[in-house]
């Protein structure tokens, strides 16, 4: 694990590659190696993209990978696409955009779908993010399909959240229910040459001017992706200007002191239930029950119970 | 709690809303309200109905709501708002729309917003739908905002999943990779009078035809939802012919029987998150461990090995 691991912080793509495919494998020794990669972290700057499905955000994130690169940054991206199998032929139809960047030694692209791990999506693409931190990137990009409590919760660990919003994409107070004005420092009105920008970015500031936040008022960039592609140098200044918030305020810092404590929660909460289901399963009296109820407020309940008192006849070791 | 759970079962609106306010709340005794609710669950057919924001699913619940009604059925409406307190007004805003059944005894509508709770929102939803089930509804109504990771868990506990589509909705292969293939029972094609629809819907049942499914081929439906509503017979028709398929195939029942089998590990977890919370809370070293961390993994491991110790001493009692 720790010789991986120091594969990856020498830049070995293919290391990298493999801690990413072992996390989300759960492999058993996933937590030393997270740990043995956190030791090696070099303080990249995450920026997480998100928005409606259909707005645009694949094509963005490829000019952003191809303006970071003319600015000699090394990038990763980390593509979070969600549990279809039925979704895996689009996905790669899609990647093959990016395929130009793939003879680049300074950009790695990952997609990620986690289908059926019980740590969830949100949990391995955290721990990819890791990953890549230890490799030395100065940027890594995390996009997400759609805007969902999930998606929300992935965008937690971005030091910048970009919210993509396209002149077409519905109601703007609709989107916004979506609980996407706490988290955005940065709102990307992509396909700024359909009519309507105009009023979206309008009732965009009316929003932004509503809505309370923490000193750091979101920023907002026109950009067009297709075609003759524009506004990705103003693009680019906004994350620098907000990135020079986070180390200047220290904002920044405490954003990822935060974020380690929730951290240690989500892992051991993951944890917890795969011992859980490993109990049940091996265990057939518990199977049967399981199979069998009618009930899983009062099974969970008499499980919780039993677990309680074993817990408590031990208590105070800790403490 | 058996007697609140008696008056939700005679029809008491004010305490099926108050055992909601217990669920959201994470009361103490919500597992055994939640079980003497099971107990008196009266098979209502639940229905969620899910879509990207924008897609116009409030007023189209409305007239779902008037024409259940026209057909005598007993109708609630669980609304899942995540998160946001900004867009409380918003929200406050749509549901006026719904004014006219409030006064109407044989609707009860609800939004829920389980900002912050551990269990999270979709584990909160399920249990409100079983306490409106306990009150004998005839038709249980889930309506989500947005199409992400949360929204797909939300509707695993739905016997109908109906997905709205627009046609202006954006490319429908990137709506496809939100994993809504899998669950739609059926689509319903709202704000049909605008361009598009037509190519919306071919490229649908390209998709549907692509798609494997087990046994039942998702229906389409056209509505329009505003000035002169249009589709809802046909709708309500895709509604009886998808339950009558449950019944009969005994799909149904199979459906409800893995769901009871998932709740029973989500209860589990969403209570041992609780705990470990606690634990870590009210223990010192622990709280300042947990603060000072920069290795959430090292740390999290660390805690489990102590757990699975503490558990090891004492296993055996279960098998």
């Amino acid at each position: 694990m720790d010789q991986l691991a120091s594969r990856i912080e020498n830049q070995d793509q293919r290391a990298l590659a493999r801690a990413i495919t072992m996390i989300e494998n759960d492999h058993p020794e996933k937590l030393k190696l997270l740990s043995d990669l956190n030791a090696r972290k070099q303080g990249a700057h995450y920026i997480g993209i998100t928005g409606s499905p259909g707005a645009g955000k694949s094509s963005l994130v490829d000019h952003l990978i191809t303006l970071l690169r003319e600015h000699d940054q090394k990038v990763a991206i980390i593509a979070v696409d969600p549990t279809s199998p039925f979704s895996g032929g689009a996905l790669l139809g899609d990647r093959v955009r990016m395929h130009k960047h793939f003879t680049d030694e300074h950009v790695f692209i990952r997609s990620m779908a986690t289908r059926g791990s019980l740590g969830g999506l949100a949990r391995a693409t955290k721990d990819a993010i890791r990953a890549c931190d230890a490799y030395g990137f100065d940027y890594i990009l995390i996009e997400t399909v759609g805007v969902g409590q999930s998606e929300l919760d992935i965008m937690k660990v971005a030091d910048t959240t970009a919210v993509v919003l396209t002149p077409n994409s519905g109601d703007i107070l609709q989107i916004f229910k979506a609980g996407i004005m706490e988290i955005a420092d940065l709102f990307i009105l992509n396909k700024a040459d359909l009519p309507g920008v105009r009023k979206l970015k309008r009732q965009l500031k009316d929003l932004i001017h509503i809505a309370s936040n923490d000193g750091f008022e979101p920023l907002i960039v026109e950009t067009i992706s297709e075609a003759q592609p524009s506004g990705f140098d103003e693009l680019f200044d906004a994350i620098v200007k907000h990135k020079t918030y986070l180390d200047e305020s220290q904002a920044g810092k405490h954003k990822r002191e935060t974020q380690l404590e929730h951290e240690v929660y989500e892992l051991i909460q993951e944890q917890l239930l795969k011992d859980i289901h490993q109990v049940i399963q091996s265990n057939e009296h518990m199977k049967q029950q399981l199979e069998q109820t009618d009930d899983p407020y009062r099974l969970a309940n008499e499980w919780l119970l039993k677990w309680k008192d074993l817990i408590q006849r031990k208590d105070g070791s800790d403490g």
